[in-house]
């Protein structure tokens, strides 16, 4: 403790006493959560790996199990510019499941969450594209949501999304979803691989 | 300190003078703010209980007093497979009062704060919706916004959304606020309470 | 202690637990960044200035440099009550160049970044409006995003927005962006000085 001075260690040691006496406070709060950061980038203090799939409707025939819908048309500097159909100003609202697997749910099985929100088409040249959602976990297993919104930049293998809250069993989450297109079928399917990794938890 | 390695005490001591230098130059810079982090669920660092009250424009004759009104028409999916009026895909933005109390504001009167943004009907079978929205303070009380953010899912008694963010008096917070359906008037007025609870202040 | 608050108390205590948690996992952790949080207001972890330059459609002539189109036409809320051109409810899409000076890039320049999302106008009596997009960083210099959202509240000179989340050279990050506008050609240009200064890094 070379360099410290005497008033120092002084209030070291008060420091350390402080400590103590929060720890001996927590223990009569036993069932209020407490915070945990993880301040390494490769240690999250919580992991998860779900599927998102969204079945565009296609405003013909696949009412019965599209799920999301372009709540605008392109704009018309998409249209008229442009003219190859990237869907500039395009915002859709999706309500999509969520699976741990790639599969889709099978008829009547209840997804293990739900992802609800909208995508917002937002370049002229390319697919990119703006998320702002919610994946919504009500089973035996989780109750929460997590709230993510970031850029979808296509053009690259993987990008990554903000988390940047959380409620129920994510309260007050923050952390990082790295997405990946897993598969597509044409203009009216895809499923992206999201992997959730979370730096602030509360347990 | 027993328990800690002698590399540890070392490091400890080492902490201590970086926490010393920082006293000292905050002295020189008393006005600023610090960051104040409530690491325990049941101990906000800040709360408070707000009411949000949405006059929605009706398309007839309430053009006088509606703060509220719809930027996009329900998706196609929506009316052809539905139905029922859920009004998936509609995109609502809202310059919406906000008050202490449960009544609106009279007359002339200015409310507490604003809340600004949009929510978006994003469920086909029921009205969930996703917020996203700032609450705007312009008083002597407090000046600054918070923002908010999150998934309204309305089958719940309450809900959680996500504070994401603050400036001004609310710089750099994240939170929580639970809603709850206080009251409605048909499809044209509905009242909800935030109950706004702040784990991360600078104060 | 003297002279220290409760708080300062406090938050030497959770930074001696953080600090102790972060020994114990840095070992085998090497080339892993690690959390950086600046605590005082004015003494940021990072920071920029950049300036927004945004050039919306106008319909007619402009398709070739235009950045910016809405996706929403004024709701009818706007049109019929306040008929002094608001744009109340109308969402605008936008992928705008950033730069480090003011003027434009040049043809065939690349900006230092790109801004992606949109801004929603949520006021009946003036031109406020709701920010969310990200600012996209793909150069030799920076790779990365920084999330951004909140009130632009046009008649403050300058006004805050929240940095709400990061994913690459800004991973996590977190802070505020202050808006001013720098200069506007009627309608169809208008640019923003925005600095930067972010709170919360990874290093």
């Amino acid at each position: 403790m070379q360099g410290l001075s005497a008033s120092s260690k002084l209030s070291l040691a008060v420091l350390v006493v402080v400590f103590l006496l929060s720890l001996e406070s927590s223990a009569s709060a036993a069932h209020s959560r407490r915070r945990l950061v993880s301040d390494a980038e490769d240690e999250p203090c919580n992991k998860m790996t779900l599927y998102y799939h969204d079945i565009l409707y296609n405003g013909v025939n696949n009412t019965a199990n599209a799920t999301s819908a372009a709540s605008t048309k392109p704009t018309a500097l998409s249209t008229t510019h442009w003219k190859n159909g990237t869907y500039f100003g395009t915002l859709v609202t999706f309500d999509d499941p969520m699976t741990v697997g790639k599969a889709l749910p099978a008829a009547g099985e209840e997804p293990v969450a739900r992802a609800q929100g909208f995508y917002l088409y937002d370049k002229q040249e390319s697919y990119n594209s703006w998320f702002g959602f919610s994946i919504v976990f009500n089973s035996t297993a989780h109750k929460g949501t997590i709230n993510l919104l970031g850029a979808d930049l296509m053009d690259q293998k993987t990008r990554d999304l903000s988390v940047v809250g959380g409620t129920g069993d994510f309260f007050m989450t923050r952390g990082i979803a790295t997405l990946q297109l897993d598969a597509y079928e044409g203009t009216v399917y895809f499923r992206l691989k999201m992997e959730i990794k979370l730096y602030e938890c509360y347990v």
